[in-house]
């Protein structure tokens, strides 16, 4: 099967419409028709060349939710119809620790949604920057939401569970007071997530013009992080700190805010090392700077049900597939509140 | 009172014998004569006051082992003749969260054993290169070691409870696999408590000299981590890493080391930071870099215990109080296996 995608032949090009194969869904498959995309800094990286072993044609995409089209003969989980999604990972070792334990991302096999090998042509995965997927169910989600926020349920795959798995993983939640660090597509979902899982969420952010928009996301407080005085008052009152910015920062500033035993989950990675953290911030209070990467797939269909339980989905702004390079540039800018998603229905135009 | 003790006029200035006034012992005080004193590298930085605010004269000493000569009307724990110890702390706010939960050791109004604000003369706490010191008998810790053993029993008042808390805190035990780097007066003992809290123990060092040591120490292996092949063997293998090793070193050479939610814990600050960490080898696996400092009250007397029931104490070098700055040279040439030790009988000499 051929299908549109948009994708690039090298990073100094834009990315192009052009025609992908997908295989025919296997036993264990499911063949999803993609409905909307979103589009993350991940994606820009990648298919610009930016980090090491970007193979092409790249296809970026991994915030993928659509309608199933077709399941293999094995496959008990779905059926045509079904609203489902498709994060980062499309396939893993499934016989290791890790797999064993449902946290398929921590894999040392785990096969990304794109650019990662795999036997179907050409040789690496191409993501969900198009019509058609197809992945085995171990890797489809289920969507239950009302199929009207389908588009904003999308950012969910990637954002949502980027944020979700540490809030969870650090026991966010009554009682606890959580610091979210960047109020972008990573932020944005951490503070709403956060403020459901009942914890005091207080956000930082560089800018004072985010306030309101961090107040209404649900953080009950908003610290400008270049306000001295302001930071000052957040001195070892945080149990954890949720920080998304993925350019160097002096992680010292936050590692200082945490209480006793607090944690510095780090869920972006900068392409330059952050300046080094003070040790004695560490040992002084037994702190911990940690990272975490996306979220297994039980703890991925947690979250979405989560959201849906919540009502809880992503701000997003549309945008036609022939759109997405300029996307790119309001992306770098930070000119997006918070996700673009890609309408598919615009791949064929 | 005035005792003997040993101590320096200023930074650039050996140490030499004085006298000091000591209080007399109140009702919540425990009067102890001090019979031995380990000799912790924290004493020479802030004699020499290589770290910032030591006041003059300073008395360093903090692995002070001896026995009761006198107890106020409101003690209840300890009588004349009892085996105890002091470690790095001689008071606290007694009444934060840390207090109550016996973490003493992380308490903003901890009183360190010397260089502390105190209303004593001088009006800083003076340490346990002494012949006497007076504490409240909440920091005063019980001795079960045989009589014989009270000179090795030192050290462990601070680098023992200082790899012990960490050990514990990370549940360091059966089915477990721990790393320990360096093998000092820190080191030496995070090995034995290791192996005999029931853990696979992997030792790291720069010199394949000390291998034989290490496995003495109870090492299960040792590795030389200036061998690329044997650092590579143990990659994702180690449960928990204590990082004893406060000179500015590769962090990320350990860090892979670490399985998924892995965790390496610094328990020395250097002084000036560690080569910044890669962001990427936190995320990957969901590891973390933590700190640990000493350990509260109740933890050092459990550690005291466990020691005692697995008959662990540190290995010491003995010497007079007079040796002390030629014991200095040989700390920082790390010539020494693992600590050393004055005999307080020495300090009226
Ligand atoms: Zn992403
Ligand atoms: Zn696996
Ligand atoms: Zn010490
Ligand atoms: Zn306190």
């Amino acid at each position: 099967m051929t299908v549109k995608a948009y994708g690039a032949h090298a990073g100094d090009q834009p990315l192009e419409s052009m025609d992908i194969p997908r295989r025919a869904a296997g036993a264990h498959d499911v063949q999803i028709a993609i409905a909307y995309c979103g589009v993350c800094h991940s994606d820009l990286h990648q298919v610009r060349g930016e980090w090491a072993g970007t193979v092409y044609p790249c296809v970026p995409g991994h915030e993928i939710v659509g309608t199933v089209t077709a399941v293999g003969a094995h496959v008990t989980g779905y059926q045509v119809g079904d609203l489902v999604g498709v994060g980062c990972m499309v396939d893993s070792c499934k016989g290791c620790e890790d797999c064993e334990a449902g946290l398929e991302n921590y894999c040392d096999g785990m096969i990304g949604t794109y650019n990662s090998p795999t036997p179907d042509a050409p040789g690496h995965t191409l993501g969900g920057y198009s019509e058609q997927i197809v992945v085995h169910e171990r890797f489809v989600l289920r969507v239950r939401h009302p199929r009207e926020q389908l588009a904003a349920v999308a950012p969910l795959l990637c954002a949502g569970i980027t944020t979700y798995s540490p809030l969870r993983h650090w026991n966010a939640g009554p009682g606890k007071t959580v610091g979210v660090v960047g109020i972008g597509g990573l932020g944005h979902m951490a503070i709403k997530l956060a403020r459901a899982m009942g914890a005091h969420v207080v956000a930082f952010t560089t800018s004072e013009s985010k306030r309101r928009d961090a107040e209404a996301l649900g953080a009950h407080e908003v610290v400008v992080s270049r306000d001295p005085a302001a930071m000052a008052a957040q001195v070892k009152r945080l149990d954890l700190i949720v920080n998304t910015v993925a350019v160097p920062h002096d992680l010292d500033a936050y590692l200082t805010l945490l209480k006793r035993d607090g944690t510095m989950v780090l869920v972006g990675a900068p392409s330059s090392p952050h300046p080094s953290p003070q040790v004695f911030n560490l040992i002084m209070k037994r702190r911990a700077l940690a990272g975490s990467m996306i979220g297994g797939i039980p703890e991925t269909q947690e979250m979405l049900d989560f959201c849906a339980e919540h009502g809880i989905v992503a701000d997003i702004e549309m945008i036609r597939a022939d759109e997405i390079n300029a996307a790119y540039e309001r992306m770098l800018a930070g000119d997006v509140k918070y996700r673009f998603v890609i309408d598919s229905a615009t791949l064929a135009a």
